[in-house]
């Protein structure tokens, strides 16, 4: 990756970091310590990846302190280096030009209100009385529906789906494919036949949001769901109706929140994980890959239940002693009783 | 939620209840026992959520006569509340004014057959030979391939996808990012590469089910990919070619069905289930959420394989015995013969 | 299915195959062991199904030299039936007639290049610097962002969105829904919040690749996200930033693989499994569906974690059982050594 150039000097006063080499070495571009080149600046925030530095070509590394001895290039020396990478990289982007108005192909309800700063891209749909903010970007083909409001500098990258009833704080980011609104699963059985139950509440997202592509959160059956300031989901996440989720908290791909479910703040949950509807999980709780949550959880606390995989001839026998395990352990209950020294 | 505005006593009426408390107390809209205020009307269906009746504001509650005793405000008797709620809640939901015709930024093919009454939203795609009925309305930016036909009053509320020889019965519901005939994942190993086998099937679904958001629905080899009338899919479902879902089986988001499964009617299917290949499930089977169906089921029953989370310390250990499982009942076994009392 | 019409005798020259019975016997079409009739053409490639054959209304089936003293019709031998049927099969697919050229509701950066032979559909939209090649079929409403390239004779059916610098080798297949390009889940925790990590790679996917409906993709954080050639994605896979999978593998429907995974070669990922960031799998594993691959993995082999459902009454006590294994496993072995003959 290259962009703009700048001198590792500068970038230490900039973000006032302790520079280990020559202020005056230049850098114009990012690398990773594998794969980067002698011009380009880059990261270690794990000490489990400590062996890479070795071999690096880098021209810089990020590091912490206590890594430095080990690094054989120039260094900055960063508390948090993950985050003061980050803000380095930011310089490194291609900054998006905004271009405010609508695109003549774009599709607008009369009763929609747009900002004047805002741009709304080829081929996008709005709604009535949907509200867009000043500086938001709507990329290509995204289709907002009625009675949505999308805060200050909201972007939505490109065919993001809002249903309906939909209220974005400011500066969310959606990702491609993503639908916000649809209406939640509500079913009831009566004389033979599902009878949908009308999904009338709406979504509600807090401020620097980010919700990943393909990525569905429902709408409320009669409250709104909510996403709290900060919430950050990865992709094909599925979101219930009525789940409210804490800020701060954190989703890896393919996880699924069902109806009502409440999680706190500061969670991290990993991907593939399933939690079921109407139950509480505290905050600052932590859930490894592809577990279910069938239960409330108390935290802070770290909790698991996926099972890493055995060759399969191995994992086969697991499974016949899994499946036998009731009837094995209350014979081998009866067997302790019947031959215990008494 | 507000709408209209209706007394108690009409809705007793209207619906056939019995109402205790004052027929002219009017509500004019809809809320939970928790978040609900006085002039609002809501349903306990589930007697486990009793104990919210004590503090509940809602004006009137529709309720079953067993929980009546612990209900502190006017109530409205039902055998299925649930049912009877989400009949009520329909006269509170906006009605939808449907627009016949063809917005001018959709591109139909001349080929397609479109019915007076049909609404046909901007920016919707629709190819040569398909046909769309009366009554049906297509939200913005969806796409119609070829030789496919949608029964009357079917709504498909926003960038749909029907691939190709997609048969829609009535009053079918399909949400954002859906995408029904894509093709089915077939493949043959052939001189060091994979041969595309050609999908030439389509699908088929029968009246009044509904599809969830970003869910996809496979075409079928050579014959139809199908489900029966009725059928509720949540969203993110994965549904592989040549699939038959019987009639009123519900499946909850997440779940994937591979190819040639065959699923009973009024079967149950919770989040996230994973259901292999060519094999079959009785009607009336219930399975929970995250499990594993890798070989048939018979039915009536219920099955689960999925396991609930434990502290992270604690399942370590549980996954580590758990894979020692068969060398140490070989132990254990071992060790009883050689201790038995002869 | 029917389309064009063939005698089996030229079927049989055409692709150098034994024939049992009459070469002038006509087939119009192609139809299952089960459902076909008696002008249709099918196959046998599992001995599992050979019962099937018993009552065929085929005119004629492709099966192995070892199942043809069971088939009761004509037949043609070959080494591989399913490969040799995709082939005859794609005899039989309606041939999609081309038509190059930009639809005129198309959106076209004026500094895309597009070949005079591709076929933009309407409502796509192409960004600045994109390269579209020769023969390339995009479908109703793609997006293509800027810096994209499609090699020649790719086809995206409809829908599909390549966010920004996704590179596509020749005769790449993508299916609606599909987001290659969005930006990966890189977050840094600082001074409490999430601070964006950001997303500057790209996604190269290689020749031959197929990549299913709602299927995501992200670009790298730095280097590319890298599909090799003939990798054939099920639709709602979920693939990390900086993942890297090698030619040939395939991987089934509704799979998550997180950031930085190396799959190897001609690898069978069966639905639904969790692979997790940061390690290496082998050329030529297998893993069971439903699985979750938490270290790495050596091959050829084959690895599994799934467990299949029982009935939940069962099941309930062996989750039970399992969550009290380390404890109760503790208790056996004190007991063993306190009755152990000395």
């Amino acid at each position: 990756v290259t962009g703009s150039t700048s001198s590792v000097g500068e970038l230490a006063q900039r973000f006032g970091l302790e520079l280990r080499g020559d202020p005056a070495l230049r850098i114009d571009g990012l690398g990773t310590l594998e794969s980067g080149g002698p011009s380009q600046l880059g990261f270690l925030a794990n000490p489990h990846y400590r062996s890479a530095l070795a071999n690096t070509q880098l021209a810089v590394v990020v590091l912490a302190a206590s890594d430095l001895e080990h690094c054989p290039t120039a260094a900055l020396i960063a508390k948090n280096p993950y985050a003061m990478y980050s803000r380095i990289a930011a310089l490194f982007e291609t900054r998006r030009v905004l271009n405010p108005g609508v695109h003549p192909t774009a599709v607008i309800d009369p009763q929609a209100e747009i900002e004047a700063s805002a741009s709304i891209g080829p081929l996008c749909v709005i709604g009535a009385r949907s509200r867009i903010g000043a500086g938001v970007e709507l990329g290509p083909s995204c289709v907002i529906g009625e009675d949505c409001c999308i805060g200050a500098d909201c972007r939505l990258v490109a065919r993001v789906t809002l249903v309906t009833r939909v209220i974005l704080g400011k500066r969310v980011l959606i990702h491609p494919g993503a639908v916000l609104g649809a209406d939640g699963f509500g079913l009831a059985f009566d004389q033979g036949n599902w009878l949908k139950v009308p999904q009338l509440g709406g979504v509600v997202v807090g401020d620097d949001c980010e919700i990943g592509a393909n990525t569905t959160i429902d709408r409320g059956a009669l409250d709104d769901t909510v996403l709290e300031a900060d919430v950050r989901l990865d992709n094909q996440i599925q979101i219930g109706h009525n789940v409210r989720i804490g800020a701060h908290t954190a989703m890896a791909g393919c996880c699924a929140v069902a109806g009502s479910a409440r999680i706190g703040s500061h969670c991290l949950i990993a991907g593939g994980v399933g939690i079921a509807g109407h139950l509480s999980i505290d905050d600052r709780v932590t859930v490894q890959a592809m577990s279910l949550v069938s239960h409330s959880l108390r935290g802070p606390a770290e909790y698991a239940s996926g099972i890493p995989v055995q060759e399969s001839r191995l994992w086969r026998r697991t499974v016949a002693r899994l499946r036998r395990l009731d009837a094995s352990a209350r014979r081998t209950s009866q067997h302790h009783q019947e031959n215990d020294t008494p």
